[in-house]
């Protein structure tokens, strides 16, 4: 059975991860969608509603699971004996970065893989720091975010 | 009449932004000079000094106006009835950044459309945020912001 | 009134730059469609024929129409009296190569403009090499170029 | 069974390539490694020599096997009934032509997915272009490319 | 004789710095390590922490030495009397955001002169954020930061 | 003594070649101009001619010499016994394609070393290619090269 982690922030999470995840569910036969507490990153929405609204979104997939890590990525992968981890890629910088957490990650688990998976071009613009900017100004999210989370997130 | 705004922080307005004015000046009829209040950024000026630097910059230019503007920029632009927005274009990473917010602002409204311009080569290297390292390490920043702003940026 | 040229290879024009096209005829009154002879580019459509697929492209456009140049883009807009050219935008490598060629046309002619303008996310992906490509292999590019010149492009 | 095709013109087959075809070995059940023949690029090595030295990369993996390919990615992975395709990622220009290449096999077949695995640092640098160039000026490619091949590399 | 300023946060120093000041000895005939205090940027390491950390990791180098500095790097460059500044290259967003700090310096002293080194590939993907995040997670740094230096590192 | 190897095609030398070896001089003792024959890559100007015109624009340096060769850049080097080459870098294309050849070049010789010159902003723009374009199209390329080398160049 090949298993795989999507790490992330979801602050919150957007129509562009699910899309990502989707993917990963055609691929993989077991996806563990993992948000990070990340304090440092003073997150708009808390650790529990940011778990809760990854929970709501995911919940017409079969084999797809939320958890929540405060720890290392690669940690948090070794304890559940998974080396494969799963990132959405939409623009340049995002795909520098990626390698360089990329190739971080390897040099501390050699067995460490990184999958990459393109959004279908209409998610390829969502980001959540995007969405919480048109939050913030009260403007219309509702064509980038699952729409199950809509009432979660404006209840903030 | 074809008109266009042009947003930004301005923190402060530099020549660089005054470079792209001027050329919007030889495109459009008008130029709104759209000032985001953006408390979340921490600007270093206050909003008004920001607006009033903007203001003494624009004063020879006709047909180009200041304006402050605290909402999501595509509803600060349908209540003003112009669905064009110019921006500048300098290094790869902005050109990232404006492409997903202009595909984000046209997911919001579809008429919305988005001009890039390119200050001369000269001002291609002047950003805001280095503005404020050279001014915040008292640095001589006369030659890259409008020299009418020079006494208000020191009168901080 | 202002005027733009809208310069490329156009081999074959495709949905992309007839998105492009639309933008510009809102912003300025006059487009001209300049086709490069561009020999040495090798382009796998002939001249005439390449410049007769944008004639065919643009016919409902108002204020739009299409000539060939053989020269130096400066000295072709020099000669019609038009000092802007514009340009769309798509990939960060296009990016880059435009910024060079507009400042060294800028170094040729101080008057020199290059606006850009960026094509709908679902035209954003469309380049004439990947039409060629998909062309030469026989495949379907009836999602990629003008309908009305399908026929014509076959031709070949 | 989940199988995936890595296509590519393999002139020639590098270490860098063969590493992404390992960590394919570990998502999929199935890797086809698929040689565009490709006249247009005019590949340094004969179609039937590129297939060759794929083969006896690839020997040892099971599951792995080759084929030639010269009709459209899409229509081969059609006619094989596989709709996901797997890349190397190296550097930023791979990644943007590969998002816009993925992006247009998407519009020509809706369930195409494209899945980005990246090679370990030592192997990052390594393409076959430069691998050509070292060969070419009789420089040693030992390092660059699978020791299997060297031999039938320098019978050209 | 030839001199030059290595000038940085080095929050803290890792072998990639290290990496490029090895590579500055063979050239320059002086080398200062010049630590920014950089309030602004809230280190998480102390500003005395981090020159003890730059100071213990050269002392093997002859001819490399470590200063502290708060002002425009222009202006202690020229109380130095060296117009020659050294930066690691690692990354295109490190590459652009480089350039545009280097024209701006040249802007404000037309005689300095950036020169940009390249870290080995195994040096390559570290950074000071990834060291922090990892520190911060009680991951192993030891493979990232110069062994001198963990002891120090772990002590705060 | 430290020298230097700056290789390159120059096809032709341009203003941004020169601003490079004169930055050059100013850090290595020696610079040795290596123009590449480089016949698969089809120079517009014959071997001999490029050599020529670069031993026109420097005659007025000390310490810079020119030589052509015709094998791999690290055995040119490696037989002048010189480790270090010199690079210009413009554009984050540029970059990427150094950055690659670098690490290509450290592999086939572990002592090798590029070191990255930045032109000065006016000259940021100009490649050879751009200027061949100008050149081809009876263009004026006075302000683009030395203008030692303008009657040779159009003696073509």
């Amino acid at each position: 059975m090949k298993a795989c982690i999507y790490p992330g922030t979801f602050d919150p999470i957007t129509n562009g991860h699910l899309d990502v995840i989707r993917r990963a569910t055609k691929i993989f036969d077991k996806v563990i969608v993992a948000v990070a507490k990340n304090d440092s990153k003073k997150p708009l929405f808390s650790f529990e509603k940011r778990v809760n609204m990854v929970e709501i979104s995911i919940q017409n997939f079969k084999n797809v699971c939320v958890e929540g890590f405060d720890n290392l990525l690669v940690d948090f992968a070794k304890q559940r004996g998974i080396n494969t981890v799963i990132r959405g890629l939409r623009a340049v910088s995002d795909f520098e970065y990626e390698l360089q957490i990329g190739y971080a990650n390897a040099a501390l688990w050699e067995d460490f893989e990184t999958v990459y998976l393109m959004p279908s071009l209409k998610n390829a613009f969502i980001s959540s720091s995007i969405v919480r900017s048109v939050f913030l100004h009260n403007g219309d999210v509702s064509k980038l975010v699952p729409v199950e989370i809509l009432e979660i997130l404006k209840a903030k």
